[in-house]
């Protein structure tokens, strides 16, 4: 069909079922971040294939929204297929709940597919709309009706996590989360997200790309985990063991059944921010239903003795492939032809050969000279630059192991640098420093600690838009909640057992990006009469490039660190090295 | 009476307006942070006249709510009145809403004069309450009915503040706020608090100690302001201005009348922290309610060019009194008894002979050694400390001129000190140092930058419990809002024009206190292509006691910045001062 049969046919349906406009979203019922093909029905529909972006059909018009990152993307695939593309965060650009707000006539309708929408964005949405008194209506499953050529959901088997990676049996983790229940009388708690299923039952999948996750929902009870997934992918021992812990397997399809069917007068228990609207929908509208931050994200945020253990040792394995990488450019750059696909493709066959892994942690951001200034940049086929003897690389990346999950960004120098590229550098390495150095009572949130990590570069009139720190699983998704380091403030505290990205930037547009990446461990410091403190123990090992660094804008408390940083990497790398690797990690690794 | 009488009576009136509790704020109508004796009720009943205090009296209980800074001070004035005193904030003691809830039965209900309680405050309880079936009956006026011998409400004339002070005319603010309101639908804006009204009107009075405002209501209209106020406060000539600015004077006590017929259909604005619930209880239910953050607050805090000036004279005259204080202090330390009282007695005499002084800005916090450790501390006649040659004195005081408001505190080594004492005065002075040093972009809050001040201290497993600033008016109240620098995120951006202090501090119980105070104005520093950056200009001028600073702990930037600091200082002041007094801060300010 061509795209202009596609919104022919929307637009047949709509007059059809009543409604004056559609919204399509780009997540699955799980809110995802990585989402399978089965679906990317945005893209179907809109031949937009970005991550990020919504469709919005009127009789009259269609929009397609999305933001800064993919405006030229947007651009280039809209093209003729009468979809206007309303770049987000542009003066004068509307919301599209706005949009829709300010086109529509009081008493129409709005499809959409409640499936994909958050239980907070779908009320959100609905009060903006009902001031001008429109509709929503949430039952729109359009891609049912008119995606004939649809891929299926990946039907791969599930596997389980072994104990001695997850450091907590299902049973001992089904008791934690149900006795928070008890206490909160909740007699049903409902997930949606798939990384808080893997975890709480300790499966893995590989139905996304990325995020070892699989295609299920769960309601847990006081007696029972119902889990509801496709029958195909619970081989005969794990339906086994399963049963064995009490969890029930019911089809996938069967979710939103069951929740109409849960007793009139429970107590129903979900993350508003993590479950679709059309579950709590679903659910009697008699039960109790009790908002609240995930029961499973909390406990999953506090890395136990074994995650840390194995994170360490998932460490020192992606330590050693990205010190043969690092060691593999040097001796190459300008001399043989190396791209940024090139490079992330050498780099992802030196983690092959390490231990227990299991594949990439996202897509590999391998990007050279000004491409490094776009921030979420992935190269392909068309934009693969080639690595010149010049300038800087920034290189982030990451992997899935079967111990731990790592996710790093060093940025390289491939040749002499300006002494503006040099500043740049060592601002955001002392930003990295100072989180890295950062000591802080309990009680203190990521909101308090960012700071750190700017101002140096606040100073020097510089900044980035991104966040400091995101959390990270446990051979699970590579942005995890709740905790972050970010202005913006979460309510979420600290604690020791979180494991947190520490990746302050600096983007020039047009010019190059420096980011410098490594994930810190909270733990505890000490105890004095003024209370708790708390620290960082940086988990990552790898050599930050010294040779952009200037020395003079560094205190002597951050050269020491970046010091005894280097010498950790190399007592514990160095004895996985062999004598030519050891040598050049000696070298990258001696004290400035 | 005695303390026992009025319980009685207070419970005999209960029986007869059917309540089963009675809950006696320590607040005025206009939520002051300092009241009149007028408004002392709970005092009058409890005998305990700390500045915070709920009491709470059942048929059978009663119980005094107050916190860790008044413990001792309530303990002993309580005495055997009946009145149990709940610690507020230590393990096992409720909150008094929680021991009402859990005290009375379903069905009772609570007095309490909703005049003294905030909106907010009023609804949260309200909410508490009635989990437990309990209801408020708002309508309490019990010292009307037993305290015969209260106070009047002051009845000193009010005085008009010039122009060349306010830099804005009264007509000129009038007409910025409703054009504010008509921006939002308002039609009438209601005040209640004190300063507000001052700053509005270009007014000022004398009815409160150290702030200087009187009692007032306002309600503003597109065509009118309201005053509502003892008419005797009114001179013919004040009243005769205020005619020609279309404000109307009505009586103080006719304030909830008028807005019982205020339009039925009216638009109300109102900021529910500073509004107590009498008042929107008081306007027609038809009437549309919005609740929004203070408009006068906000202009309020935005200093402008005169009222800058104005600061800016303001603290050379001040520190020219500290200038003279620190040299008396100096030259009798150890020679001639001092005291606490007595020093802060100099210090008031020295800034009495400053030009436009009109009094102090708050009690003078006058504490030599462990008192120092005390936050609030207050000396009085009975615990009135010597100073002597050794150890910590901590001074906190400021001063109303009416071309600005000063708050200062400098904490004095008067001998030796320990090398603990040392660096403790200078991790906070660090901290000090990092909050005037910073940068940051437009959009940034105190939330934020709060841990520039502590992370020295941190470092050292040390804290201190209070904010690290507060803003403060122009020949206002020494604490005003709406920003703040402190852990509790309050959603306030920090613009340029606002005065905010920085005064990070460390308290050792029983040893000694130490606390470094100086006012920061908001302004631009610089834009870049990655925005707007702001910084501070530090505007108290006084010398910052070096003798207990370790210089190896201060970093290059943090060593600049106090000897640059040191030099304007002199600069500054030099030319006001004797010969004598010039070569003691020329000493006092030489670099280190």
């Amino acid at each position: 069909m061509s795209q202009s049969d596609k919104l022919f046919t929307v637009r047949s349906q709509m007059a059809m079922m009543g409604l004056d406009a559609v919204v399509i979203l780009s997540s699955d019922q799980h809110l995802s971040e990585y989402i399978a093909d089965f679906w990317k029905f945005r893209e179907y529909l809109s031949g937009f294939n970005g991550s990020a972006g919504t469709l919005v059909i009127t009789m009259d018009e269609a929009g397609l929204w999305t933001d800064s990152r993919y405006f030229l993307q947007a651009e280039q695939q809209l093209g003729d297929s009468g979809i206007s593309l309303f770049r987000m965060g542009e003066p004068a650009v509307p919301e599209y709940r706005d949009f829709l707000a300010e086109t529509l006539a009081p008493g129409n309708v709005v499809g959409l597919d409640a499936r994909t929408m958050s239980v907070t964005d779908y009320k959100s949405f609905a009060a903006a709309l009902k001031k001008n008194d429109i509709r929503i209506d949430g039952r729109l499953n359009l891609a049912d009706e008119i995606w004939f050529d649809r891929d299926i959901i990946p039907e791969d088997d599930i596997f389980e996590l072994e104990d001695e990676f997850t450091g907590m049996s299902r049973k001992d983790k089904i008791k934690v989360i149900t006795d928070q229940m008890k206490q909160k009388g909740v007699t049903h708690y409902v997930v949606c997200a798939l990384d808080e299923i893997a975890w709480m039952l300790n499966l893995r999948g590989s139905d996304v790309e990325y995020n070892p996750v699989f295609h299920a929902f769960m309601i847990v009870s006081q007696n029972h985990v119902n889990l509801f997934i496709d029958p195909h992918k619970v081989t005969s021992s794990v339906g086994k063991r399963l049963e064995d812990d009490n969890v029930r397997v019911f089809h996938y399809n069967d979710f939103y059944k069951f929740l109409r069917e849960l007793p009139p007068h429970g107590e129903i228990y979900y993350d508003p921010q993590r479950t679709n609207y059309q579950t709590i929908n679903s659910a009697p509208q008699t039960a109790g239903k009790i908002e609240g931050s995930s029961l499973i994200t909390n406990e999953k945020s506090i890395k136990n003795k074994a995650e840390i253990a194995g994170a360490r040792l998932a460490h020192i394995n992606d330590g050693v492939a990205m010190v043969q990488f690092l060691m593999w450019l040097e001796e190459n750059i300008g001399k043989t032809k190396l791209t940024e696909l090139s490079c992330a493709e050498k780099l992802l066959t030196l983690r092959q050969n390490q231990p227990l892994f299991i594949g990439e942690s996202f897509g590999c951001i391998s990007a050279y000279g000004s491409n490094g200034a776009i921030v979420h940049y992935a190269p392909s086929e068309e934009n693969d630059a080639e690595l010149k003897p010049e300038g800087l690389y920034l290189l982030d990346s990451g992997g899935q192991y079967r111990n731990g999950t790592t996710d790093i960004t060093r940025t390289i120098a491939l040749g002499t640098l300006s002494d503006q590229q040099k500043t740049d550098y060592t601002l955001v390495l002392q930003g990295h420093i100072r989180i890295a150095l950062a000591v802080f009572p309990e009680g203190i949130r990521g909101v308090h600690l960012d700071i750190l990590a700017r101002q140096a570069l606040w100073q020097h009139g510089l900044n980035y838009g991104h966040g400091t720190g995101h959390g990270i699983g446990s051979f699970l998704n590579v942005h995890e909640g709740p905790q972050s380091i970010r202005p913006q403030d979460n309510g979420v505290t600290l604690k020791p057992g979180m494991i947190t990205s520490n990746e302050p930037g600096l983007y020039r547009k047009g010019e190059y990006g420096i980011r410098i990446e490594n994930l810190i461990l909270c733990k505890e410091k000490t105890e004095t009469s003024f209370g708790k403190f708390l620290d960082f123990d940086t988990i990552t090992l790898c050599p930050i490039d010294k040779r952009p660094i200037k020395r003079e804008l560094l205190g002597n408390d951050e050269i020491d660190w970046l010091n005894n940083y280097h010498k950790t990497v190399y007592e514990l790398l160095s004895p996985k090295l062999n004598q030519l690797e050891k040598e050049w990690l000696k070298e990258a690794t001696s004290a400035i």
